[in-house]
């Protein structure tokens, strides 16, 4: 079950189990928020772009047990690791790993057919040229294999009208996020900043858009990850579950 | 100096007074705290889009001395209110109101020339058609005369490259606003959220464009207005001088 390298979490979820790499790209509280965010029924067809070991999904499944989670993950490693997790976890019915490039998701998955899409894609604009495209790490945080523009694109086409797609992003790529997601018809609708704590500016941005929704946006309150002692909050426990 | 219903009020900033209609619209937090946003020079040249009473004029005015700031004010008997006020403080030399729509300014104002365009435009959408048009409550608060695409429009023709957009608006347009200042080359540099109190969702929002700015969005840390005693935070007393 394990490779070199790897080892099992226990994620704090009715006893959901993760594969992880010792030395690898290890999910972070973002990818916890996004959950946490989505709003999902126990019927919703979801699709989680830019799985990577497959975190959003166990906790998803955990959560609400939507009948089926399609989870999309481009790198061959990665997404055997998060393979083998969803055996681990006996969830592989429900939670389907496809080892595809996320920009070809509608070709395997119907178009317009989806409930909710989840996304927490990598943050940094590709640009510099620094970086080393085998390096799995690179490829999760790093706009290589994949810009902003081509997950929303995707998501709108695997959409139901009405479907909703949620995402965790950075605040300084809010205009791009914005223009980008009405641009395709997926109308933001709900927006939340989240702040290291309070008085500090915001570090990242929990979005969720509505295909072919309205326009009126709600911003909701700031959520604060850290009291002023240094301690998580009490909302952020509270996703914790602790 | 004053006509039926009019009173002249203090402005609590080097003894600039401004001429209010007791019945009419009268200034609020918003247009102060948009004035106190902007970032002036000495020898900016600053055109106020839907100036009302002349308020935001004054305080920057007040605070900066720019070399020329064009008020802009649709309404006659409003616009004859702030030329009167600009000449109770001896400032008409320096702050011209001119009575004009502002989806013309660019034909009294040279394209490209101007340093700073701010705006508190009407913040309702127009729609309903409960509202009567010769109401100038009305027209300063609903986007009756002009939408806010017009005023994105024509502050991006006033502007030199690199000058400064500043409006203040409601969050729940903010998809609007972003979407219209990148169509409008005007790109989105700074965010402030303004919040009731601690807690509680924003119910303004301040933003600074650049024409041909490159797209990196700061969103700073939430502005509130009251402190959880109910008292004004310390934040807003120090913009009112207090």
């Amino acid at each position: 079950m394990l490779k070199e390298n790897e080892r099992i979490d226990d994620i704090e979820l009715k006893g959901l189990k993760i594969i992880q790499d010792k030395t690898g790209f290890c999910f972070g509280i973002d990818a916890v928020l996004v959950a946490n965010f989505c709003h999902i029924k126990k019927n919703s067809k979801v699709v989680d772009l830019g799985t990577g070991t497959g975190i959003i999904p166990l906790i998803l499944w955990g959560k609400n047990k939507p009948s089926k989670i399609y989870a999309i993950e481009i790198q061959k490693e990665v997404a055997d690791m998060a393979k083998r997790s969803m055996e681990l976890n006996e969830v592989e019915e429900n939670i389907e790993i496809l080892n595809i490039d996320l920009k070809e998701a509608s070709k395997y998955i119907d178009i317009d057919s989806v409930d909710v899409v989840v996304s927490n894609p990598p943050y940094m604009n590709s640009g510099g040229g620094l970086l080393n495209p085998s390096d799995k790490k690179a490829i999760s945080r790093h706009e290589l294999l994949c810009s902003l523009e081509d997950i929303i694109k995707e998501a709108r086409k695997l959409l139901k009208d009405n479907g909703s797609f949620y995402m965790i992003h950075r605040p300084y790529r809010l205009v791009d996020i914005i223009y980008l997601l009405r641009k395709y018809k997926l109308e933001p609708k709900i927006l939340r900043f989240i702040h290291p704590k309070r008085g500090k500016e915001p570090n990242m941005i929990l979005i969720k858009a509505v295909k072919g929704g309205n326009p009126e946006l709600r911003t909701k309150a700031p959520l604060y990850v850290y009291d002023d002692d240094g301690k998580y909050t009490k909302e952020i426990d509270d996703i914790y579950g602790r």
